[in-house]
């Protein structure tokens, strides 16, 4: 009976973000990632969304371990919510395997959710193999737009998986060295089972850019700029702070850190010696008052618009620190990730208004994102030669058009397996098929919930398109008829003035809906009648669907 | 006394859509244009959202026309919202002034709104002049992304006022003759005392590129499918159909038309000979079934990912006609508007998932915007040297690079006015001042309703983060004191297994609460501390502060 693969992916193929891949023998499983995704509009009232492990936890007692490629938070956010879920037969927590930039950054979150004292966090050396069961895996260097990322050799009993994480292929990366592209076409030539690739970017032509051009735009800006120069981007973007810092120092700038994610993170990465800044560079924001414009550089959070951010408090005039004057100069070193467009312009419209100058990537080169092109993506696949492939990472129209790549690059087309989160795939030495799929849903969390069901969430959409009206029918406890005036409330329905006289005359709705020959048996019958009838009524008056709640009231 | 010219813009500066200028004197009013803008995310519940004109309405008896100068939705559709409201002291309503295909595109929307037989809809050609009080205005032919554009040169008692419209420097359009650069010229060299030009680009370096190369696409797309070629663009986009009809009857396909709004378009600009469809080219859509997919092209609206549109209803295998099959192409000839980037993107997807492949303008030049980038607005300044300056059409960044570039172009800085939205600014021939602001706030339109308020939205935000809890406490309708049991019911709140403990616990909350020694003397005072103890309580257990309803009844 010959060894058989099972590839299941539980998040991050069909959507962007909450990236969990799962490997399965009929001994072992591992996870590669676990990553959040943040709501979109419509998951209303949702903090954010992580992949549903349901899979993995009716397997634990297989679970050998969670590989993370690198640190952002698709990759990395939703461990403080599956931690405990995936807690082993022994009682302990599934052990983590990362390079060390990526334990930094994942311990400075564990920490926030007080799990870092039980989580089992196992630093990988690049080049290093670890076995885990039946698995055998090596971290291969490769860049992204975070250093320390790696792609993923596995040795499995049907053969090797390579596994490329996020990545480009840059040159001249800020920080480390540049991909180790001869470990990976050794790899390939020793022969390579599955090939899982980066597809986030498979819609666009060419090369991406290496990260130095951000670091020339930089230092152009922070040379000819008057004034302050202060720059957004992600927190966990430390080589575009090491970027900062450095064009700082070129220019006679020192540099501020606000952001409460970007401080820790700036302060982890300091510890561990991966950001450098000489000089005392940096220093607290209580000591800019005083230090002139042209001397000042700023790191912060907020390049996404997000509400609660740094940038965005000082867009509104609500930084404690920083007053946006004339003079400024703002970059927002990120490009938009899809669904913010309009907070971003919203924060760079209030930049303007208080004088400040704006960059941003549509009309500046502050920020190259980190993800392979085609023709880096058809180098992936010069080098690794594989059999079968599957794209991973990117929405359904990014792994068909890398699928597409694949095939013009000599894989068979019946090799190539453009998933979707929850199929499961199955490879032995006969041959590859989609055997079945499992249940890989958003899971989303509110608060301290995870898993809030789709009918908390149809409500709210409901509740936020038309409001709600209460509607409270008084019955006689003796006869259970009702008797008296109803009471009708409505929040978020209609306004003032229209309202008065539309309310006075639901209550008439409602008594002419209960004023029914038939004498009805249930509270359920007369609740069902005045939901009816109110709304028919509303819709008439108003074209509206408010959500309708009556209440009938035993007086 | 001089001649005082007040300028009051009431939309579209300072953000993007529902444009609408005023130009007043002591004796006359003019609007130019009556746009509206489709809400963004936090408008829960709202359809569309309007200028408020009760600065016009105040002035009615002065009102002398509204100016319109091309048939785009941002410009035209607050027509039926607001006419009614703008009714002359001599009941009729006010004359609308515009180019041919304009009427016939403002007759399609009045007519769905039963306004049409009242409407005074004047047709101007351009180069005619039209007396309107104090004022004389001279449309002014200009290119746009829609046939029929006009710039207006309007004399006033205090000189000349140019309003560009929306307008890029098109020499080869697909429809109608080139810009009239040498009446511009012309008009410009008799002296232009204010120029209002377009900024929607003004962030843009360099040339927009003509109509024309769409037109280049669209043959090449067509005449290598192998399927059916889908283009979905907007309704409004006359001359993008006659460009699509073009490409498919040189290669031998014939053309259906769906989607609602498209239809009418289509049939008004066939009938007024906007369009040209030789050879019975256009059939209808019950007449697809049986041509070979090589010979068919479809024209429909959804380019937006408008949830009720054709293309959606196709990308979701609800269309009649239409079932999209592997081999299909489909072409989003647009740009996304801001905040329909996830609407548009699902939509790609769910149309690649049924096998279709899908052109939009990041990976291919299916679509090139309308409005003029910075060289362009170079040169109508080079044209028209204007005394003033008032950048329109724009987000705030959009005003004040404009700014920047009229200064560049010789514009003394104290002569321009980046305005925002309700400015009043008066120029006479002692100078300008920004001398007032008025109300111009958004105004949502819902349903029947005109008007949303902002409590409601406020109102409609909370229930959609949090849901709704309404908590019923029995008074004794003799003592006024809490007697029996609360009653506890949550919409939108938490989901089932979490929820039963919590609201059984709610409601021992409500009871401790009102378990109070003090008598108290009113129900606010019961209902008050209902809502704070529940609302301490359920965030302390969820960390969400759902909106609480108490409602006390006597029983």
């Amino acid at each position: 009976m010959p060894e058989k693969l099972r590839v299941v992916p539980l998040g991050g193929l069909g959507e962007i973000g909450k990236n969990m891949m799962v490997l399965e023998t009929d001994e072992d499983l591992i996870a590669i990632d676990a990553g959040l995704m943040f709501p979109d509009e419509e998951m209303l009232g949702v903090d954010l969304v992580i992949p549903d492990v349901t899979y993995i936890e009716e397997r634990i007692q297989k679970l050998r371990a969670i590989l993370i490629t690198h640190g952002h938070e698709d990759h990395t956010g939703a461990l403080p919510y599956i931690l405990r879920r995936l807690q082993l037969p022994n009682g302990r927590l599934p052990p983590i395997y990362c390079t060390r930039l990526t334990r930094g950054l994942i311990s400075v979150k564990l920490e926030e959710h007080h799990l870092l004292s039980d989580a089992d966090i196992r630093v990988v050396t690049p080049g290093e193999r670890v076995k885990l069961g039946g698995f055998t895996v090596e971290y291969v260097h490769i860049t992204h737009s975070i250093p320390d990322s790696a792609a993923l050799a596995i040795q499995t009993p049907a053969g090797m998986v390579f596994h490329t994480g996020d990545f480009k292929l840059d040159h001249t990366p800020v920080m480390g060295p540049p991909p180790n592209l001869s470990r990976i076409a050794e790899l390939g030539r020793q022969g390579i089972l599955l090939l899982m690739s980066d597809s986030t970017y498979a819609d666009t032509e060419g090369y991406t850019p290496s990260e130095q051009v951000v670091s020339d735009s930089l230092d152009r800006i922070m040379a000819n700029a008057e004034g302050r120069v202060i720059v957004a981007t992600f927190a966990s973007l430390i080589s575009r702070v090491q970027q900062v810092i450095d064009a700082a120092k070129r220019n006679g700038r020192r540099v501020f850190v606000t952001g409460r994610t970007m401080m820790s993170n700036v302060q982890m990465a300091l510890d561990q010696h991966y950001l450098s800044a000489p000089d005392n560079i940096l220093a607290p924001l209580e000591r800019m008052r005083g230090l002139p414009p042209e001397r000042i550089a700023v790191i912060t959070t907020g390049a996404q618009g997000e509400p609660t951010s740094a940038l965005v408090r000082m867009a509104n005039r609500a930084h404690r620190y920083i007053d946006i004057q004339p003079g400024d100069t703002v970059v927002l070193s990120s490009s938009p990730i899809p669904g913010n467009e309009v907070l971003i312009s919203r924060t760079i419209d209030n930049l303007y208004r208080l004088g400040a100058k704006v960059l941003y990537s549509r009309i500046a080169k502050v920020h190259v994102h980190g993800h392979a092109a085609q023709e880096e993506l058809k180098l992936m696949f010069g080098l690794t030669l594989p059999q079968y492939f599957v794209p991973v990472h990117g929405e359904y129209r990014h792994l068909v058009m890398h699928s597409q790549i694949a095939k013009s690059m000599g894989v068979p087309e019946e090799n190539i397996f453009p998933l979707e989160d929850g199929d499961i795939l199955e490879i032995d030495e006969r041959g590859a098929q989609v055997a079945g799929h499992t249940d890989a849903d958003f899971v989303y969390v509110d608060g301290l919930a995870v898993g809030v069901d789709s009918i908390v969430l149809r409500d709210r959409k409901h509740l936020a398109g038309d409001g709600v009206i209460v509607a409270i029918v008084p019955l006689d406890k003796h006869s259970g008829k009702p008797i008296g005036r109803p009471d009708v409330i409505s929040r978020g329905f209609i306004e003032g003035s229209m309202s008065e006289g539309i309310m006075e005359r639901a209550r008439e709705v409602i008594m002419e809906a209960l004023d029914n020959p038939q004498s009805p048996t249930e509270r359920g019958d007369f609740n069902s009648r005045v939901h009816d009838a109110l709304s028919r009524f509303l819709y008439e008056q108003t074209r509206r669907r408010p959500m309708i709640l009556p209440m009938s009231v035993e007086v």
